[in-house]
């Protein structure tokens, strides 16, 4: 039952999100953490993905975990059996986390000598999309069941996700989901995208949405 | 180009959207106009189901729809190909529909002799659920992919919905979807809540909740 902490954030009483999450990720550079804020639809596979994550790098840097939810803490209890340092971010309601939310959850994480910080925001593909967390960069995952047309009909989030990983692959035999059509339709919001189809539940395509994330956070030296 | 109108709508500058739901409500009673407010995340089937139950009831009643979205059309094209009366409501961001958006909507869509409207929400588990939409019941979906534990993850969504579909169970051989546990949970959320495990895609499990809805709607002569 100690295994991770439950934390009540609260929303910023200051207006200017925008400011303190640029402060935020300023001092996560000073001190050598990368944050990445995972955000997707409800189901979409974040905790699957962030234990097969887990799972792959956890021997090799030193990893923390935030996982935000309205209410519960099944997601922290599940990370927690990977051997990680974890907490429970609770929103009280709240559709999505901002800066000083983000920045609590930090302080009570502690970030010391932690290499890579992983933020799972609330599954919702609204709300998150308008807040800059600070993070250093911000990850999606869109599942091939909820369909190939959604950078159409959730704008923003395609807009500012760095990172877009396609989860359960296995399962594209028994959905219409049009790869080469969402690929267009999420490089139209961001066409600087990197996109990775994966299997969470297999660990198909995994291994080239680590390559990218072992440098993104260690760049080899050149 | 002409099938249905887009309608921007905003949120009302007034605080008491609880008020205005429940006045909505009473006129839509009095008019004898059924109103659903259909909700889910984003890929869980609102539309496709929505297209099923018109095939089936549009001959028998008349039936409106008010398409949500935040940006685009793609949902009211696809409705309007079934020949029922459709507009297209856009948010402009908003990540839910109140009672005085709802109201804008129903007055551009015109429910003069309309029996049955659907107003296809924003997808989104958190926010629209703290918002009266004056609807007279509360429809969810909840998609097999999606997993069973999302009623302990999104609680206030289950338990202001009447009647909650579990669809897309033409795929439950390819998940990890246990049946019971998510009657259990929602039930826990909800102990009144009508539950119907449906295919908007082969059908199956469609006609138990037809019969329920068309006695919602039209109830027999005891």
């Amino acid at each position: 039952m100690d295994k991770y902490r439950i934390i009540e954030v609260k929303q910023s009483i200051f207006e200017n999100n925008d400011r303190e999450a640029e402060e935020l990720r300023s001092e996560l550079k000073a001190q050598g953490t990368y944050l990445i804020n995972l955000m997707a639809s409800p189901g979409a596979g974040k905790t699957s993905v962030l234990k097969r994550i887990l799972d792959a790098l956890k021997d090799e840097m030193k990893i923390g975990v935030m996982e935000a939810d309205i209410d519960s803490d099944v997601d922290a209890a599940a990370v927690a059996e990977k051997g990680v340092k974890v907490i429970q971010l609770h929103t009280g309601g709240m559709c999505h986390l901002d800066a000083a939310m983000t920045k609590q959850g930090l302080e009570n994480l502690g970030t010391e000598g932690l290499d890579l910080v992983f933020l799972e925001n609330i599954g919702n593909l609204v709300c998150p999309a308008e807040f800059d967390t600070g993070a250093t960069r911000n990850m999606m995952i869109l599942s091939v069941p909820e369909g190939h047309d959604k950078p159409l009909k959730y704008p923003l989030m395609f807009t500012v996700c760095d990172v877009l990983l396609i989860n359960k692959i296995d399962v594209l035999p028994y959905f219409d989901f049009d790869m080469e059509k969402v690929r267009e339709y999420a490089l139209m919001r961001n066409p600087n995208m990197k996109i990775f189809p994966v299997s969470a539940k297999s660990g198909e395509g995994m291994d080239a949405f680590l390559a990218w994330l072992r440098d993104e956070v260690k760049p080899a030296e050149k």
